[in-house]
């Protein structure tokens, strides 16, 4: 892939970390200091709470270089992170950024991994403020710790959910599962056939969310000019029924889901229809959506009705009724973290 | 080592944070809220600011488990972090801890190491907020955030000293080092005779320097009685040297380290002269230490002398003098990141 080829050892740990982050300068107001101290130095603003939310990704875990441009990579594993604080109704505002790497990576293949980082940190406007640089014995570790603000009264947390509250989510799910099934696909066509072309035509927007999502900074200042405040709130990493049985597990309620409002890409229902999957259930579980899943007040569903970029997928109940999902038919069917359980009347809760 | 054997993938992720995390109960006036929700909450005192750093540790690079007990591991983890946060003369609040580790570890194994950690965080009042748990290929990684905090005119950085400033350094140095030769040495025995016995008797202040350290909490609330506020401050976590010319480098100055004055305790001494090594070359350059080197104004000599924890071992000088040690004959040499130089006229900073 790369042209050149430059020995980690070469710059030594000291002289990696200057060469990677030479670029990234601190540009949020409260970023007093950034990387080359013992520690980065934040100056909050006076009323602001702090949120702190931390992601590691492995690589053959969670990520596979065969399929994942470094560069992508970078920017993903930015976005994963800036999702969670998105999540708590806070703006984010620095991060760190740790990596593990061994001898089979060559500086080339670290600038374009950092080139992702930055292209993040510009678009969402965080600094990167500090991290460690250190070898591995085996493949690329990345951890990333985000911080955020946000005003006392504008945090949002998974508990606050009441009777009645509608139960809303951002964009379209599934997509980055059925992404992430076109990429194992031709991944196996092409250790059978190297010499296969990929047969990636028509799957660009599920091929996007998969390798370069993007978080929804723009849902919460949409919410902010609304002057909606959700009563709790969520990403949705792990595929819709495991968030919602969150938000219910911390809210202490139940929730019914309709299967028929759950919004999903037509380009992900065809996928999902030619790799002989059900989309509902591809949207219930795929993950790595990076959508927020939020409930507001029925008062507030004045303000935000008819907007593209939300749904209302169902309405928070109380919780001796469980969180069901209600199906096309009509069906009462208990929610768990895999989806849902047509056998078992466990709420998975 | 352990008597059971639960294998990690009984619990799940989720189950298996909130099983290793059950007894960490946020305690800190500052934690709004700590794991469990998209990211933990904080809110800092009004004009406070917020030091952030962050350290990963790889097994095979930063740790040795065939002589590292899983609950030093842990320990130790947290205070190679907090030490950054005293450099800044903040304190410690929060903390997280993002673990990779393979299946080769099981459930108990991650108790004893969470053990270690809960110790620290007790010992030093911070609190565990986040993490992340997530599978590994080969081995156990662990990345670590901590968050300080400090009124803004009490924080410190490197880049403070100044000309006439006295060089000062907690403890003594160079024993972290000793111990992992004598750890090291004695794991060689092992390997050629697995019946040999390891022959650690007199080196248990070593020992405990490497498997066990603690960060200078203490000198920092010295610090605050005695009313100094040092003019740069740094931990020694990569030797002396390395950390003077960082001062240096970003404080724009010079500096004379004398030889005489480095504070190396006889044990220290003694296992140097065993191994053949230069006591004052093992304190130069030995690493992991986690002790504090920080300049003050001579006006603040008459409040910490004779204070035993602490040891002026220099002056700051001007920049163009270069950074150098003075040695027991009164020769000036130029030191370097790995010690000192006596055949390059370089100042290496």
């Amino acid at each position: 892939m790369q042209q050149n080829r430059t020995e980690l050892e070469t710059l030594g740990e000291f002289g990696l970390i200057k060469h990677l982050t030479q670029y990234f300068v601190p540009k949020h107001p409260t970023t007093v200091r950034g990387v080359g101290d013992d520690a980065a130095i934040i100056a909050p603003e006076k009323r602001d709470h702090v949120v702190v939310t931390t992601d590691m990704l492995v690589e053959g875990v969670h990520f596979d270089l065969i399929y994942t441009p470094l560069k992508h990579l970078g920017y993903k594993s930015i976005v994963v992170n800036l999702s969670d604080v998105y999540a708590m109704n806070a703006i984010p505002t620095q991060l760190t950024v740790s990596l593990a790497v061994s001898n089979r990576f060559s500086l080339e293949a670290l600038e374009e991994l950092y080139s992702g980082i930055q292209k993040a940190c510009d678009w969402y406007g965080v600094d990167l403020v500090g991290g460690d640089t250190t070898s591995s014995r085996s493949g690329l570790v990345l951890s990333i710790t985000a911080i955020g603000m946000a005003a006392e009264n504008r945090i949002v947390t998974r508990a606050g959910a009441r009777e009645h509250d509608l139960l809303v989510v951002s964009g379209d799910l599934g997509s980055a599962y059925m992404g992430l099934q076109v990429l194992e696909r031709e991944k196996e066509v092409f250790r059978a056939n190297p010499q296969a072309q990929p047969d990636l035509a028509g799957f660009d927007y599920i091929l996007e969310r998969q390798l370069k999502p993007e978080a929804r900074k723009d849902i919460i200042e949409l919410l902010q000019r609304l002057d909606i405040k959700p009563t709790a709130m969520i990403d949705i990493s792990d595929g819709l029924a495991s968030e919602i049985l969150h938000i219910a597990d911390q809210s202490l309620v139940g929730c019914d889901l309709y299967e028929d409002k759950i919004p999903i890409d037509p380009g992900t229902i065809k996928a999902a229809m030619d790799f002989g999957l059900d989309p509902t259930t591809v949207a219930l579980s795929g993950g790595e959506d990076y959508e927020l899943l939020f409930t507001i007040r029925q008062s507030d569903y004045e303000k935000m009705k008819g907007n593209p970029s939300l749904t209302v997928i169902g309405h928070i109940t109380l919780q001796e009724s469980g969180c069901n999902l209600v199906t096309r038919s009509g069906t009462l069917i208990p929610l768990t973290a895999q989806g849902w359980n047509a056998f078992h009347n466990d709420s998975g809760g």
